[in-house]
């Protein structure tokens, strides 16, 4: 039924509805928003039965899927607890709305503030996590907008099965259940309507794998807030201390090898005398090294890295490794290789290690530090709502200010430009 | 022979140029890039005869031109000396690249901060005023952003005289060439390709009429920096003193009804015991009015305004003015017909200005003061490379910080997530 429905006239109404409740939210204050996720979170608990049988329901449809496919799909009472508790700690947040950015006196006695304000409405695109609706959905609403949720059909009952917990709490706190909205059906020209830039949408985060980013990027006629890849690389200059290099470049190629943070390229300076011993490492923690002609003189177990290893984000227990000259060398591989999201230098020298964190271009730049940092909560923000490597508006984690943006406020007594 | 020339390869080649240069500007000392500017302003200066010659040729060439864009295009010695003076201006204002909009330090001792860094390749779309090819590239290049500059045709030698100057002054400072291109073809084809996401700009602004404006933002695949409309409201509550009531409402309509400052539509408080007097002000000055049919009650030389009326940008001496109840039907007024760019409000009652400063939902929201203050200068800006009325990353009037984004930067002492 719901899939015989034009899905741009089904759209335009749910976006309709979502700027009006939008209105509402931009003006609520904190309390009632926290109080709202808290209820939420409380209502996730109280649905437990129901959401894990929907879920099972999901997963017993989904058989065919990969095994990570499945385990990204299921749920379990921890699981469950995980997102409830995560919902409450969004709601703990500070309230970007009404944060005032700077404040000016102009001669003529004119007053100016630039005062944070939620964005709008927030289309968040996903795959099977059935936990985005829940993470995505609170750091939405905690900024005072309102989100339309679109997941992935392989999760379509456990995300309306999470869904209705959240309408439910933020019922009970009187705020209108169209601030978060989930798309009832899985047509894809829903998805198209959602992209179309008529108005529905201020700005679009697409949450899942490289080719849900893409499609998104390629189709959207609103501001995208993503990254696409995570081609990360961690460089190990001269002056490294070889216990701290070996240790950084272990952490961040292989503690979790699936994540965006992961390194994916190593770069070794010519001059640093342990070259070896840390490809020997890697290559002993389990670790495939393809290196260039340089590193398999050092290891000749070492297969010969192609162009395209430089530029492949490998996800997996794979390292490309290339020996560069110096830390301009460096510069110049992540330059021309990049994909502008977390890079890394391990140095004792300072002065190199500044150079480097001013020329390399990426959202993230750290220096004696895991690439596998890049991450909201690690970064002390509470939560994400992704890892953006755009240019414009927000870059690396963004959560609660992310999806704020400004407008000045000028309170005068009469001033006339005249 | 240029138009000759396949856009889409000149438009990479010129990108390509750009971005090696916008790498060589992003770590360029404050005073390089000051220094610059200053030698483009006195080259400026010294090449006032060509300058002027090149646009006494577009002049001539463009004699079918309305009077209103033959005055935009033309240039004379005060003109291009205010030319050179706000290029020295932006080259005195304080380098946004490196300031830190915050730090932290995080339990494990990783120290992270945002540190503001150019955006990269800006590109400028802009009708016949030859002047925006000064100003836009001063501000890009102070921000550390390469330029590619695309003006229109009628100024095409008054451009190409100007880029050459500015040329020159980035040479005798040592600063690329390449930091400010200016699109040597006038053939279409070019817009497009710099519009088409191709990896050649960051971000657009375009500089000029609405129509510019639409088909920019219908067309760009990268972000877009504009506003499309200004129409905008001053809303007299009934709380208003009188006389600060007609000399906001008179500034903010009739001081230059041309700019996207100036208020297109006044709102009257039911409540307001003056609105006769106001109306008739605005008459007494050569403002035409159209008004609901409350208003037509106040004076019947009103004429009635339409639906169109209301959603109407004039850029005129003529005002739609409607009766509203309260503040609350002002905002409901502007939240349906408004276009986010600036809007007003004259009242004496302070909760009455905070509840509509707080919901109008405009990139510049003021209370007893004029529009027509929306402009970088008047802000104490400096400067302004356009006022944006887009949602992400920058609102209002924008000036060197909006030509920046930031990247985090961490320094660490070999922490690992472990």
């Amino acid at each position: 039924m719901l899939d015989t429905i034009d899905p741009g006239a089904l759209i335009g109404a749910m976006g309709a509805r979502a700027r009006a409740a939008a209105r509402v939210l931009a003006s609520l204050p904190t309390e009632r928003k926290a109080a709202a996720l808290r209820a939420a979170a409380a209502a996730l608990r109280a649905r437990t039965p129901a959401i894990l049988a929907a879920n099972q329901a999901d997963m017993d449809a989904a058989a065919d899927l990969s095994p990570a496919m499945r385990d990204r799909l299921r749920l379990d009472p921890t699981r469950l607890e995980s997102i409830a508790a995560a919902v409450e700690t969004v709601a703990a947040l500070p309230d970007p709305v009404g944060q005032v950015i700077d404040t000016t006196e102009r001669p003529n006695g004119l007053r100016l503030q630039r005062v944070r304000v939620p964005i709008g409405v927030i289309g968040i695109i996903y795959e099977s996590r059935p936990n985005v609706t829940a993470d995505a959905a609170a750091l939405c609403v905690m900024a005072g907008n309102a989100a339309i949720l679109r997941g992935g059909s392989e999760a379509v009952r456990s995300n309306r099965a999470i869904h209705a917990a959240l309408a439910e709490g933020l019922g009970q706190a009187g705020v209108p259940a169209d601030a978060i909205q989930l798309v009832p059906t899985q047509d894809r020209a829903a998805v198209g309507a959602m992209l179309a830039g008529a108005g529905v949408l201020d700005m679009v985060v697409p949450r899942g794998g490289k080719g849900l980013v893409a499609r998104v990027q390629a189709e959207a006629r609103v501001p995208v807030l993503a990254h696409l890849d995570g081609n990360n690389h961690v460089y190990v200059d001269g002056s490294a201390d070889p216990a701290m290099a070996a240790a950084v470049v272990l952490d961040a190629k292989l503690r979790r090898t699936g994540i965006c943070g992961a390194m994916e390229t190593l770069l070794i300076d010519r001059a640093y005398s342990d070259a070896g011993a840390l490809v020997a490492a890697l290559r002993a923690a389990g670790c495939e090294v393809r290196g260039d002609t340089a590193v398999q003189a050092l290891d000749t177990a070492v297969g010969l890295a192609t162009e395209e290893d430089w530029d492949t984000e490998y996800l997996e227990a794979i390292s490309a490794v290339a020996i560069v000259d110096g830390v301009d060398g460096a510069i110049a591989h992540i330059a021309r290789h990049g994909s502008h999201h977390t890079d890394a230098i391990v140095a004792s020298d300072a002065a190199v290690a500044e150079r480097f964190l001013a020329a390399v271009d990426s959202a993230i730049v750290l220096w004696n530090a895991s690439t596998q940092f890049a991450d909201g909560g690690e970064f002390g923000l509470g939560a994400e709502i992704g890892i953006a490597t755009g240019r414009l508006h927000a870059r690396g984690p963004v959560a609660l200010e992310g999806l704020t943006t400004y407008k000045w406020v000028g309170r005068g007594t009469g001033q006339v430009r005249g």
